[in-house]
């Protein structure tokens, strides 16, 4: 069987829990004939990764201090790293950020499940955005909260939602625990949480005693260079969030290097549960991050990185805009990876999959992440992994099916 | 506050439970003074580090794959990788293994805790070595298990000691789901499994459906050139046993690459489970070890890595002949990085230890290693991290204070 890359990971799981055997071995096979344009792909382009500089540094931090580098590391994480972070969360407006607050993570992916396996109770309710991060909701859901979806519209969480289930709660003696968020460029839907509700959002928390998980992987990707962006959640509230951010994104997935800012309590017992879960994260992939922040290299390539999707994002609002069957409308993000598509009312995103990648496009299909099974006729678009190009022909490719 | 170096994490993390915040604060004052000899570090030597050779591979993989390397990459493990490990893992007797048997863990310390989550209900009763490693018994009591210890002699687990308790909760009604067992050069008793016990283990696994989990991390590192080695119980019965093994002490633990080896339907909820904890491993990491194994360079460097350890476990073994105290006795192993060492009855290990620190000589406490706080006079003396005549130094400070 042909092994279709880490980029259709995500959405090959997805459909899996749909589509027969048969359906998902014949999209394998097409997908593994390379001529598929992928705008399924949820990762940073290859293309923005800086392997040379990357190289340089691998060999001089093992040639020069592999002696720490190669060895175990605190659980926290390499502590120049983590001095580091902090000073970036108080670039992020938490002014009172210290190592204390700090976790080093393999990956944001870890912050997810340490910190829902350290605050969930079996049976708290986790309210989430619909639609959500499957990586968030799967971490809420393996520690065992039940998920309670929150409406969105273009400017984020609807309040007047978030008080209803809240309340809905209430009512039935159940404890609300906290809610999961991604307030800049969200995955999947690309929308940018509007600042006045920004505000409204921590005052709730604060009168609910919620505990907020502000999932900013996208933080540094905004596309408008002059543009102010809104606060964190974390720099208006530091006491109610957990903070997670990565240099994924910004660097390089691979090296799986990301962390958690939360109060120093719970950075505490997060920093215990990780122990359990992996002592450390990658010692290696964390001296490397430290040297090429240290020495400047992610700061020098952001404007960079953030042109190059930002160019990407206008080529596919371009070609939607041209292609589109009527009845389908689209997000305009701010920055990230994302755009979602909704069809009209009753269009089946998963059963038109097959099609689809017959025809060379794939996506990944919008309905799980809905936790309440809705968004059937949404699709996440993702402009990171293509050429504007490409990005405009598969678009046309898409379309021609739509409009079947 | 200095920061005592990862060395000595596990033990302060034991100790903090036991002594009051002023003693602790001590013996971190201590630490940071740099002449104190560690046998306390659970860690390979930094000598055994090809530092050199990873420092180019981690240049050639970053220059010529970085595309790859320093993207997300499988769940399960970087392809090539994983295809080795099946290699290995056939070499290690387990005829039939493939890839879909093999997830790669980030240390073995995520195998631990992932098979703790996909296997063990809440209340479900777990059999433990006494003593045992506790990153494993840590990783059991997080997924809810209860913990039931089972005795240990020279040759390892006592068949009827284990009988006993299994018998003891089935007649309660409660249910054994898996005995956790490192049977080559246990840490922290350095013990190994003897060979006919390994055969009437696996017949208790098949006639009391227990799980085996089946630690291996010191497998390559046996002291005995000529010595066939013991049979793995995942050899004996592979649909029984999930093992894990480590690249940690053969090249570096801060590449932190590890795998479990298992029942394809058990691998692959170990797979989903990695999915929600960190979607993968460090990729980085994991194409240099492959690297590493490809080229030979681990294999090679084998025998002087396992003389290495020998040389140094001789040192300690001698100085311990010398200078023990008498009423006192200790392990003798063929492999691995420790050597457990019993006091006479009622001395109190953790008691001792600021003064042995005051000394310049650091361990750890032995009881924190027994489920059923027992062991209060054992303490673990690794060989592992200082030169032979540092370790004999080191045993004779520890002889002068515990003949006090």
């Amino acid at each position: 069987m042909t092994k279709p890359e880490p980029d259709y990971q995500e959405m090959l799981s997805f459909v899996g829990r749909q589509l027969q055997p048969n359906a998902i071995r014949k999209l394998t096979a097409l997908l593994g004939r390379g001529d598929v344009i992928s705008l399924a792909a949820g990762a940073p382009s290859h293309e923005t990764f800086p392997i040379g500089e990357l190289a340089d540094i691998a060999a001089q931090v093992i040639g020069k201090r592999g002696r720490f580098a190669l060895q175990y590391g605190p659980t926290r994480g390499q502590n120049q790293l983590v001095e580091y972070v902090a000073a970036i969360m108080r670039g992020r407006g938490i002014e009172s950020a210290s190592p204390s607050n700090i976790v080093m993570t393999t990956g944001s992916q870890q912050g997810l499940d340490l910190i829902s396996r350290v605050i969930i109770d079996p049976g708290d309710i986790a309210l989430v955005e619909l639609p959500s991060y499957v990586g968030g909701t799967i971490a809420l859901h393996n520690a065992r909260a039940e998920l309670v979806g929150v409406r969105q519209d273009d400017g984020g969480i609807v309040i007047g939602d978030l008080l209803e289930k809240i309340e809905m709660a209430r009512s039935q003696g159940r404890r609300v625990k906290c809610l999961y968020t991604i307030p800049n460029f969200q995955n999947p839907s690309g929308v940018t949480l509007a600042s006045p509700r920004r505000r409204e959002l921590v005052a709730i928390a604060d009168e609910h005693d919620l505990l907020l998980i502000e999932d900013d992987a996208y933080y540094e990707l905004y596309f408008a260079g002059e543009r102010e962006r809104f606060d964190t959640l974390a720099a208006l509230r530091p006491s109610r969030v957990v903070y997670l951010s990565s240099f994924s994104k910004v660097l390089a997935p691979g090296l799986r290097t990301a962390w958690l800012c939360a109060p120093e309590e719970i950075a505490s017992k997060v920093e215990l549960a990780k122990e359990g879960a992996d002592l450390s994260s990658s010692v290696l992939d964390q001296a490397i991050v430290a040297e090429a922040v240290g020495s400047g290299l992610i700061e020098r390539r952001l404007p960079q990185i953030r042109e190059f999707y930002r160019i990407r994002c206008r080529a596919m609002l371009e070609a939607l805009e041209r292609s589109a069957p009527s009845g389908s409308s689209w997000t305009s993000p701010l920055g990230g990876f994302f755009i979602l598509m909704k069809l009209a009312p009753g269009a089946d995103a998963t059963g038109m999959l097959p099609d689809a990648i017959e025809e060379g496009v794939a996506y990944v299909p919008g309905q799980p992440f809905f936790v309440d099974r809705s968004g059937a006729n949404t699709l996440r678009l993702a402009f990171s992994k293509e050429s504007p190009e490409l990005i405009r022909e598969g678009i046309e490719r898409l379309c021609r099916v739509l409009s079947k």
